[in-house]
């Protein structure tokens, strides 16, 4: 009797070219594929909740698979940590009735975002933030927070090769929080288009630089066509922090 | 007229054989030298205030070295960073006075040693910290931190290849502080001899599992010869801080 099992996966995305199979590099699914045709001895095709792009990390990634072999949870953990590498790692294995699915059945996802904000550059945060030299008013910030909570449509937030076809979507809460030089953004919502929260955060920078607007952010979520573009922030300082199956979402 | 600079320079170890110069691998002050060459045109030899091991971190390493040319201390710190790779930045450059030596005038160090207490590997902290699967006791280790306090004989606290011809020492504070899963244990002395530190946390998470009593320690202090050894912390967890050069130590 084959069965449904669902992983939750963390990893330092520095080495990757990202979640999803690409022909120009190695991705962390061709990763855990390899690690569960190791364990396993089957050529085992995962689902994921989503992508994330090269350089964007994960500490509660979650994607879910059918195995003919039947093994006890710990294995599947601790046998496909085994096979991974050390920027890749298994945190969780459960089984999970026929009807879940990683992607259809998730009704949320937390990001984080880290900011850091120091006029030299800091080693030790290279691979898990964006440095920001200028000063940030954190009190505007906080506003821009406020209007992009709820439902918006976010075309002005995605990106352009993003094929997504609603493009609207609820963000939860998004709250600030400062830790010495640290600045996180959470942001925590029902879906993502393609670099819709780093698009959000190279907003949010903006406006704490002083060179955008509330208004003008307001502008962007009434009427995208007529906003000014929103620039990305990178990739590094984001991390997916969970995905939420709380409350099963409609198929 | 020659000046003497002061450099603070952090850095991620990760990738090198430590901080000197090493006949097996690349070294962080290689790396200083290489970037001073290639700034002043000088073959410049620098001066730190210690070594840290291989795959220890710095925040606050000091080095000082006398150059030939004059520049401003913005240009040593700039120019320098434009030359070293990405996991080595100086933090800052100071003109210093002639009788500055970042070794000999160096009054105290600040250590952090950063624990995970987690039961899977994370890979986002894999670089940055000693991953304790076991429960520990926090309170022990506590007294355990006061015991180590003071004016000791750090003779059990020390590697087999350390040299130094004086073992005692002032540890000035201890800490344990937690953050969610870290534990960060922060160590303020006069100075420290060969894998003190690490050691020093050995013994720590030992007393903090159960498998040695604070007696023990009091013990490994005052008759070093007869108490069991110490287990030497992973360098990974390892981050020399600051430098303190607030009393000028006599020469």
């Amino acid at each position: 009797m084959p069965e449904k099992i669902k992983l939750t996966i963390a990893y330092d995305g520095s080495a990757y070219v990202g979640w999803q199979l690409q022909p120009n590099g190695v991705s962390i699914q061709q990763c855990v594929e390899q690690a569960l045709l190791q364990l396993s001895g089957e050529q085992i095709r995962i689902h994921s909740s989503g992508r994330t792009d090269s350089g964007v990390h994960a500490r509660g990634m979650v994607c879910h698979f059918i195995s003919e072999r039947v093994l006890p949870l710990t294995a599947w953990r601790e046998g496909l940590n085994r096979f991974l590498p050390q920027d890749i790692a298994v945190r969780a294995a459960e089984k999970v009735a026929d009807d879940f699915h990683a992607r259809y059945s998730a009704t949320g996802k937390h990001y984080r975002y880290t900011l850091l904000r120091d006029s030299v550059r800091s080693p030790l945060e290279r691979r898990t933030s964006w440095r920001i030299k200028a000063p940030l008013d954190l009190e505007v910030m906080r506003l821009a927070c406020t209007a992009l909570t709820g439902v918006h449509d976010f075309t002005a937030f995605r990106s352009s090769a993003c094929s997504s076809l609603v493009t609207q979507k609820e963000v939860y809460t998004i709250s600030l929080t400062e830790a010495d030089a640290l600045i996180f953004v959470d942001v925590h919502g029902s879906g993502f288009l393609r670099h819709m929260v780093r698009m959000m955060v190279g907003t949010l920078v903006e406006i704490g630089r002083g060179r955008r607007s509330v208004e003008n952010l307001e502008l962007m979520l009434a009427e995208p066509a007529y906003a000014l573009a929103a620039i990305t922030a990178p990739p590094q300082g984001l991390c997916l922090m969970s995905v939420d199956y709380g409350t099963r979402s409609p198929v």
